[in-house]
């Protein structure tokens, strides 16, 4: 029966993987009849591998020396799950990214055809990465589950996948800002030339940025989420239900992606349709078939359905964050407009307004947290926290897609104005792009609700590994733990933050070099150097990500071999909380911020050109590197010291 | 032997009200001949007086209701103790205010006379509120014990210091910058009048605010910090060293008193000298006799001096916070720096650079409080971290005068400038500023650390009342408590500083009202309504704190109610170890920015008028709010649902 049942999860992840190929094949037969758009495209997926390229150079040799370490002081099983779980994101980035990069230039042009084949266009690319995520997560579990056997010697799987997610992450939040602030000061605000424009050296950068910050670094953080949550599931199962608690929750994970394939279907728009619809409808589907599906697994594996309530709390909450984030952070709503006003009285009442705002709208994502841990608990215990998470990102195949969406119409756009393609083609890649901005607070909210119940869920398992009675807070030595890892999160944000700082100001002296030494730059005849900035970024990103990732990965081991295994579970608790609160801080003041700046831009309180704008652009440009670097960052930190203890945790009993 | 000590603790107490009395009567009988400078005193004074008037006559009913309710609920003794403790919080505001509003104009005249003749006035004028929280805190507690003769039925005391606590700190902090805004963005910047100018209608709020704020709202603050620390401490002794154990706390507080009359005996300046010489002097005078006499009195009354280090690390710890926070907020050092030149790349990169200093700063201490909880548990136990809050706090007598010293300058620099003092006063009086802003950054990291050890302190005692073997984080519901603790800072950050917003907007409508329909009001012939200015700040200050002041309050109860005692330690612990970062983080970035301001003011990175100083000062306005309202108010915060859920403990066993 188990066994059975693993076949189908693994033709499953078979299938995720085939619908993924033949979405790519279907993009790559598309021809794009332009030089230009083929070219530029050419140039943002040369960048981005460029990026890969390098950041992988590293990765690989720190996999292995890590694997090597694990595989002597944990065993032999916990040193090879921790390289293929690395090797698996890193894939499933690999594999997101080309297809990405590819699909901008087509969508570009797919755009002169209609919104319907545009739209098209950039949902397959980025289903490409949805269904890559999930298919290679599920069969990397699976594998290294058919090897040895036992989940709670696999954990180490979760830990790779970790790995991979922080340098994606902050590296490719380092990497987009960068470029992102380099080209926009010089060229946008010192040059006057419009956004987009080739002749701004930065400007491939900044289109590359988008692809590694938010398609591989938003891919590698729901891959390390997704993985880590099935696993700690897996674990605690098999302490509570045996073999059946270890199947659940890859039953689960295939009836996610089963319901993500369905749910694409629908993703169409008609003539005179909205694009938006199409997209939402396809995630309805998608979670609708999803509890159904999670009721019927249920039903037919427990004969009960306590667990079933479990997983539709996870999901029902990963969907109701997503809004929430909408709420606050989009110009359709009351937040927004409030810190647009603000801008009458200056950039510092626009910050404040922000503040406030990203401020409170940590509340109802932590209510909603915590209705989730206490339903799921309620009905099924730990293993029930660890089931809502794996519900809540059973979705991830759509979730993903429609995420990964955003950044391919973002780039369609940039590639349409600067192969000057005709302005009802910019018409409509504009509206697909304001469209993947909602998607993207949607997604946004998922990456950090998932976090933090994944996290819960590594919490709880490690606290059952190293079999602790209690981490009592009682204990000064855990208080002790609860306030270190309170902090890590302010100075890992504090890092992140002055890290951009400075990749920017080399960013900005070299487009300053190149507008002064390179001949006709100005007028269109001499080249711009688009190589240099690409690289600017890459190193700044990868130089940049060391500390904090030492940082995230020894602070664990530091406190386990110091204070102990206590204390090391109050540092995973402090962090989890502060980690989830500025995550959710700073990822919504940035996005409040930025819409509050396009709330203007459209006419409101002035419009564009007016001090009001001036003020809204402080605003936006500090909540850059909020929204893109510091607070996703935060995400991967907490799921890393969490597995990093759960793995480590033998040493620490 | 224990009766005699404590009787010794009362004579020391009754010498600090003397002492606080004789510094009154000798300010009152300097005479101040100079017509303008004793009117403006009498306006401030009388500004001062109608909040603290209006303030009480609505903490009064509360303080009554909550009493009755505790009566009826816990107990007579501690409806009765809550009620004292209110009323001893009340009465060292009430004379602290009274003599400080009072030295102003006097340390103005004074300075007509020299530096020394100014320092004397200034700091005799904060020694009263000093000496006055400290002797009316000890002599308070004591009767309450003598009354009851059971520290654990007089933990209430505390609760109501933390209430006055709260509406000194939040109102206050919302009355001072509402004030500061409102005269700052109307007269300075649109009407173009020079700062404390008596032309413009809010300056007298403005510098009623200072003492609000500062002044009240600080001697509040640490009133709470210090009754409650030597409650938790004697309610824990008791049950570890029995009566000798709840005597302890008391002698150390009664050597700290005689150290900080010791102290302030040396706070002298000669022709030439330096102020801030003579003020840190007479810190280290105090530290220095408090440590050697902890040190006697641990060895006369356990024969061993294991309590005596934790005393020692509580100290230490207190003195070297104050120095962490200089170092992140003074100008003199390379994080401000950093700062003012971010001024170069306009308002945004100010702001990003103030928060990652914020952030960073939160790291030194936050170890240095781990360092004092880890060394004072590991020599006396959970006894032990309470002694070491009682002994950072033993020099509350003198941190405090020196911190109130700071505003009654400020304050002696408007009146000064209003007067038309001739410029050598103006000068002195800058310079007694200058060191005010210093000495700020020591007392306010003292309100910080202190505020946290005496959070664990009251954690330590209500886990103890509750007789709870465990609060475990395994336990979701306690996970659950911590997210919501976590949370709350949040929400009250976001609250206080939307407050400031609002508050601030009135008082700016009131300035242009009166600019434009007052005739004269611009040539000094028409007389600004200063009153008018004063009631908004206050009837803001009064409303706006009503909403986070329940929330503080009614958290712990509807917790501890609902999901029972152990998810109500889960929230204590999240509410302090967020509060305790968010307080530091704002506090220091807020502090952080005004002196970059100021030191662009000096002429660094161009000076006043340039596009770097409006950055800098877009830096100020924002931290204005962080550091006076949002940051300090998360002291009380933490604090106060710590104690309300000792109080309450007896409810939810």
């Amino acid at each position: 029966m188990d066994f059975l049942l693993l076949l189908i999860v693994g033709i499953t992840g078979i299938a995720a993987l085939a619908f993924a190929f033949i979405s790519y094949v279907r993009i790559d037969m598309f021809r794009v009849d332009n030089e230009r758009v083929s070219e530029l495209s050419h140039i943002i997926h040369r960048g981005a591998m460029a990026f890969l390229y390098r950041e992988y150079k590293w990765l690989l040799p720190f996999l292995l020396i890590v694997g090597v370490l694990l595989w002597i002081k944990i065993g032999g099983a916990a040193g090879f799950s921790f390289i293929i779980g690395g090797l698996c994101s890193a894939a499933a980035g690999y594999a997101g990214m080309v297809v990405a990069t590819k699909s901008n230039g087509k969508t570009a042009f797919a755009a002169t055809r209609g919104m319907n084949e545009a739209l098209t266009m950039a949902f397959k690319g980025g289903s490409v990465m949805g269904m890559s995520v999930v298919g290679i997560g599920v069969l990397g579990i699976l594998f290294c589950y058919a090897l040895f056997e036992d989940p709670t010697l696999i954990t180490s799987f979760g830990m790779g996948a970790s790995s991979i997610a922080l340098f994606a992450r902050v590296g490719g939040g380092i990497y987009t800002k960068a470029a992102d602030v380099g080209a926009d000061l010089v060229g946008k605000v010192e040059a006057g030339i419009p956004e987009d424009d080739p002749r701004n050296p930065a400007v491939i950068a900044d289109n590359v940025g988008d692809n590694v910050g938010d398609i591989a670094g938003m891919g590698a953080d729901l891959f390390e989420s997704y993985v880590n949550s099935i696993i700690a599931a897996m674990a605690i199962g098999l302490a509570v239900f045996g073999s059946k608690g270890v199947v659940f929750p890859l039953v689960l994970a295939a009836v996610g992606i089963l319901s993500a394939i369905a749910g694409t279907t629908f993703v169409k728009v008609k003539d005179g349709g909205s694009a938006s619809v199409a997209l939402r409808t396809g995630t309805f589907v998608t979670g609708g078939i999803m509890i159904g599906g999670a009721f019927l697994v249920t039903l037919a594996m427990f004969r009960e359905f306590a667990l079933f309530w479990s997983v539709v709390s996870g999901v029902g909450v990963g969907v109701l964050i997503g809004f929430v984030t909408e709420i606050y952070t989009s110009g359709d709503y009351a937040s927004v407009k409030h810190i647009a006003e603000s801008s009458k009285t200056g950039p510092a009442t626009v910050i404040l307004a922000g503040m406030a705002v990203g401020m409170k709208s940590t509340v109802i994502p932590v209510l909603l947290i915590c209705a989730a841990t206490l339903i799921s608990y309620y009905f099924s215990g730990l293993y029930g926290i660890a089931c809502a998470a794996v519900g809540m990102l059973s979705i991830t195949g759509m979730a993903l897609s429609v995420d990964a969406y955003g950044p391919i119409a973002d780039n369609a756009g940039g590639i349409a104005e600067m192969s000057h393609l005709p302005k009802e083609v910019r018409k409509i890649t504009d509206k697909l792009d304001a469209i993947g901005n909602t998607t993207a607070a949607m997604g946004k909210g998922l990456a950090i609700g998932s976090a933090a119940l994944t996290a819960l869920a590594l919490f709880a398992a490690y606290a059952h590994s190293v079999k602790l009675t209690a981490i009592d807070l009682n204990d000064p030595k855990v208080m002790v733990g609860l306030f270190l890892g309170g902090m890590l999160p302010f100075l890992f944000s504090s890092m992140s933050i002055q890290a951009v700082g400075r990749a920017a100001e080399a960013m900005i002296d070299e487009v300053r070099r190149q507008f002064k030494e390179i001949p006709g730059i100005m007028e269109g005849t001499g080249k711009p150097e688009y190589e240099k900035c690409v690289d600017i970024s890459t190193a700044a990103a990868l130089k940049e990500m060391i500390i904090p990732g030492l940082l995230a990965v020894l602070s664990p081991v530091v406190v386990g071999f110091v204070l102990g295994a206590q204390a090391l579970g109050g540092l995973l608790g402090g962090s989890i909380v502060t980690g989830v609160m500025l995550a959710i801080f700073m990822s919504n003041a940035g996005g409040a911020w930025d819409n509050a700046k396009k709330y203007i831009e459209e006419g409101n309180f002035g419009g564009k050109g007016t001090p009001e704008h001036a003020a809204a652009v402080v605003g936006d440009t500090v909540g850059d590197p909020f929204k893109d670097t510091a607070g996703p960052s935060l995400n991967i930190l907490i799921k890393l010291m969490s597995v990093v203890a759960l793995v480590l945790a033998p040493l620490f009993v």
